[in-house]
């Protein structure tokens, strides 16, 4: 037996999310069929992030093991082949036969950005949150700083996602503007469910106005779910980065 | 009556062009729909560029007439709120009776993306020309430079599109890289028939080293079609702006 490791990037905008479904088509699904074309047995994929429908990606990376030894750069031309086209291998290489994507993740960096122009960027409109309003952009920043650092970020996660616990660590969270995109920038040991769209749809609240950096605090150290602020869409998400 | 003018955004993937066709859905057909629903009548617009199916557009310019006097910006917003999510208008508002968004075009910007890294981003899948192979930018530039002023561009116009004249001026064609994106930057009076997609052909042969400038010389003062390259995929191919 052999086992890969896969750097892709997929748009996830045609997709019901990463991980297997029994009705609706995923990301796992279209790999999975594209590795059985390939090495002629069924082959079953973990990735290091569950990301949901209409998340996207530009590094997540996926383990398998298979039963035959495939070189990297051939692994990759022959994926990019079969794959659709919203689908891209960016590495492929054997690893040792103990690595686990999900189990061996340090870490992850996401990015979440808005579109904040006078009219919607036609191009963007599956990988941005487009907002027209005025948003205060020295305070998102301010606030994101609060989030840097150990916190139990209960308030943040999505109901009824089972977790042991939900501490987690943010080692850098930044806010940055270019023309009409902000562009939001979480690096972290690891993140609750939908903990990322949470925490912006609550920046973006700080940016109108409509939170203080006293709600953030709150929230943070007495799990203040109502001190948070509204999950953004999917589509401003993409898993950007994992460290091992 | 009243005459209008637009200036409008779209991702022409989804596309069979600008123009009216009797059995595929078209960008006119989009925007005359809408219009009908917000006027209650039967409106024809008329576009500065008729962008072929899967080119794209940031500043195509339309104009109509209606007999019902709309304001602007509740134009704007009220098309907006009917149009499909991969048409934006821009601007909008009334004009002189007298304009006509493509007679009265004195000159237009096209942009050919071109994605030329080591694998290709899902995110540009429709918006760029994936070429893997190394391209000498400096080449490419220098050659550039040949197709600025004014030329008879009879060897770069597609076969079959009847014109006074094959003679045109493009006062500026620059190509730049940033990263793994080039960018060709076209300036002209008027652009033949699939022009911009022939020379970005041309110089990605340059680039390629399968093509010369004595080549393109040749090519503009022979019209020599066969020194010319193929024609570039349409969906690297962006109306940026009309001038008036």
């Amino acid at each position: 037996m052999a086992t890969y490791k896969l750097i892709i990037s997929y748009d996830g905008t045609g997709y019901h999310g990463f991980q297997y479904q029994e009705n609706a088509y995923t990301v796992q699904e279209a790999l999975e069929k594209a590795l059985k074309k390939l090495y002629g047995e069924a082959i079953r994929v973990g990735a290091a992030g569950r990301t949901d429908a209409g998340v996207h990606a530009r590094g997540q990376v996926v383990s398998f093991r298979a039963s035959s030894q495939v070189p990297g750069t051939r692994l990759k031309q022959a994926l990019n082949g079969i794959l659709p086209k919203d689908i891209v291998v960016v590495e492929a290489g054997e690893v040792a036969g103990t690595f686990l994507s999900r189990r061996d993740a340090r870490g992850k960096v996401y990015t979440y950005t808005i579109d904040n122009g006078p009219y919607p960027d036609v191009f963007r409109r599956n990988y941005a949150w487009y907002l027209p309003y005025r948003l205060d952009l020295e305070k998102m920043q301010k606030a994101a700083v609060y989030f840097q650092g150990e916190h139990d970020f209960k308030a943040f996660q999505a109901a009824g996602s089972p977790v042991k616990t939900t501490v987690r660590t943010i080692s850098s969270l930044t806010v940055n503007r270019a023309n009409n995109i902000i562009v939001l920038c979480f690096e972290g040991n690891g993140f609750l469910y939908k903990m990322v769209r949470r925490i912006t749809g609550t920046l973006v609240k700080v940016g109108q106005g409509k939170r203080t950096i006293e709600d953030i605090q709150e929230a943070l150290i007495c799990a203040k779910r109502r001190n948070a602020g509204p999950t953004a869409p999917a589509r401003g998400l993409c898993l950007e980065k994992v460290f091992y």
